[in-house]
């Protein structure tokens, strides 16, 4: 008989088919045992009907507890009533083996529990539905950049020297010398991009932040384009695409998961091109108007995420930010070098920042003149000089965070959930 | 005009277009100059012709070096001399910057000097073609796990314990506790297989080996699949489809990098599935007899890598490994039980090992016995045993070194020019 997944058991109506997986639940009502099995793929309902009590699968069934591991065989049939539309009429039974005491009950368990358990917690429904999305999210993501001929160029966690300030950096010996977990791939991304044209990086990223908020991880995953001889402009229309994508992706593939979820798909769908765009100097007077602390040169905190979510149903595009609180790197405006060619992209829902990014500096003396003013070591920063020395171009990228995307795409409060194995202040186990 | 990428040219023939990019290389021939500009995605022939010397064309034509940057507008033609078969018909160049002296010249140039200038050296032709072999392997892995319906999990790199020993572990300072650098997604990948089914593992792996061969690299990326109730058979043709999954697309769309880097493709066209197979115990004495000097229970060396290459011109499966030199989670031979259900892929013309893995223990009681005779500490296992315990099922997965499988497919003798920042023995700039 054929091993078939529960997400294709379609393809299979009225055939005899095996299914492997595992007890999700079941219950008897009179003559009939509904057993709901899970492959990792879907939950499919099986059933036995007898008027006999001494049925040798009921005998099976009863033994069955949550997460015992089976090979069930049977015929699939259409059934309007049945979970995903189709069941399976049981044939027989393979126990492979009974579990005992499954400890996540359908009671409600507190965090810490759960967390220390997430080796099992991943199995549940909810679980499963917002990991699905994540699979989605870096699916579109990947898609849209090959798509559109980018390159993927792999930059390295080991490095030698910090892109943005240390004192976040996890560190360790590497031989003979010190090395640090990278926060950022966009250093090597204006190589690469020199080299390709069109380059992405895409991988985990390190932060050795003692904040302890429902928005951090100390390891996520991060994707950041670069491209050659575009400019804060070109990079704020990518950006928008790119959400675009992500955003069309999740609806069209995922929408069962956002279901189980319980996540309202409107304010998803309500999103459209252009998003508004406002510079840091007008948005901070509106944010002190409706009530934020905010002054001028300061950061958005969480009230200001929510007060700039009430701006517009779509992503919000900040820009033009004061030079000296964004990075050495940022391209000055022309007309005004106080401030900062750079773009922070506030989610709705109060999700706040999902993508950072802008020009960078493409002037020799200008950059070499930064690296000084902020004190970075030189000599780690050669080779990044070299760029601006050897056929230098304006160029522009951002960098966009899986996990804080996901967890608004799935509207869920804590971004830990948006992982398989969360990193937080700490908590390394499972 | 419009901006257009190299690699798109012949989409507009007869058209006039903008190319941005940098200065190849040039020559002149009498009344016509041959500007070779790369873009990232192409090198592409642009040309000038006069009978007047003091052509404005020209004069800018003759300020350019090697690496100057540049936007070029003109008129594209077809002509087969032209490498790529089309060329531009110039009609304007602007400058951006005149690089000056750029270090990497056609004359030949020191590994430590190449690889001291990595970030301007991957510009180069072959290093060029080799990054576009690994952007297509990457590409196809990706596709090739997501089209047969497995889960992409990302698996964490910072991890509490060792997956295969500690003395190869970079370590670091995890808030109050230590952290280890990953070497391997496989022990979760067990976990996310039981709640997924089908699943995937993609990212940056690290060892800290004190070896200097062309096979290592410090910091590599892998790919680790894992599926639940699969076996060591189930696992030996997932990996035989992979592989040939990726050869047939790199010798499709990667056929003009192939050639750039003088590879022959005849090697990787006549390889066909299903690969030989032959046990750890049948092999051993055949090397033996074409003179290795490997004795029973020993790894396999280069020497014994180039013996394995001239059984076949495919991939060639070694299974069934002394379980004593293999790593504890390995699930032993039913009738052999000092034989390890394992496999190691060995790639033709000496390329060693690409794929290594095989089915895991499933057996609770057995795990434990191994766990404690290897002397590994129980609490930091308690998770994986977790598996064993609820729900227990059958289960197998291989881990693909993405760099080898890059080296080979290029023919390249040495892994480090097969990833855009390699990290070496000592080696960790830029």
């Amino acid at each position: 008989m054929k091993w078939v997944y529960i997400e294709d058991i379609a393809a299979f109506k009225d055939l005899d088919v095996e299914v492997r997986g595992w007890v999700y639940g079941k219950r008897s009502s009179g003559k009939v045992r509904f057993l709901l099995i899970r492959d990792g793929t879907g939950i499919l309902q099986a059933t036995v009907f007898s008027g006999d009590e001494n049925h040798p699968l009921f005998k099976a069934f009863d033994e069955l507890t949550q997460e015992s591991s089976l090979i069930v065989r049977g015929r699939v049939r259409e059934d309007k009533r049945a979970p995903g539309g189709y069941e399976l009429g049981l044939q027989d039974i393979e126990i492979l083996q009974i579990a005992k005491d499954y400890p996540i009950t359908p009671k409600e368990h507190t965090t810490p529990f759960l967390m220390e358990h997430r080796h099992l917690w991943l199995r549940s429904r909810k679980q499963h539905a917002v990991l699905q999305v994540r699979v989605e999210v870096i699916k579109a993501i990947r898609n849209f950049f090959d798509d559109r001929g980018f390159r993927l160029m792999d930059t390295p966690i080991l490095t030698p020297s910090a892109c943005e300030g240390t004192t976040t950096l996890f560190e360790t010996k590497y031989f003979d010398q010190m090395a640090y977990l990278s926060q950022s791939g966009q250093l090597y991304n204006e190589a690469t991009a020199a080299a390709f044209g069109k380059v992405y990086c895409f991988g985990p990223a390190f932060r050795a932040e003692k904040s302890k908020t429902r928005r951090h991880l100390i390891e996520f995953w991060m994707v950041e384009p670069e491209v050659a001889f575009a400019t804060l402009e070109d990079t704020i229309e990518l950006g928008q695409d790119l959400l675009m994508f992500i955003i069309e992706r999740v609806l069209t593939k995922r929408r069962q998961d956002l279901e189980e979820l319980e996540r309202d798909p409107k304010p998803l769908e309500a999103i459209t091109k252009p998003f508004p765009r406002i510079t840091y100097d007008e948005i901070v007077p509106k944010l002190q108007e409706k009530g934020s602390a905010i002054q001028y040169g300061g950061d958005f905190g969480a009230p200001e995420e929510s007060l700039i979510s009430e701006l517009s149903t779509n992503p919000v595009c900040i820009t033009h930010f004061p030079a000296k609180i964004k990075a050495f790197y940022m391209q000055p405006d022309k007309d005004r070098p106080d401030l900062a060619l750079g773009v922070d992209f506030m989610a709705p829902e109060s999700y706040g920042e999902i993508i950072g990014g802008g020009q960078r500096i493409h002037d020799l003396n200008l950059l070499e003149q930064r690296i000084q003013e902020q004190h970075l070591p030189r000599e780690a920063y050669e080779w990044y000089l070299d760029l601006r020395k050897y056929g230098s171009v304006p160029h522009a990228g951002f960098g966009l965070g899986v996990e804080r995307t996901v967890s608004w795409m799935c509207r869920i409060k804590h971004i830990r959930e948006t992982i398989p194995f969360p990193r937080l202040l700490y908590r390394i186990y499972p």
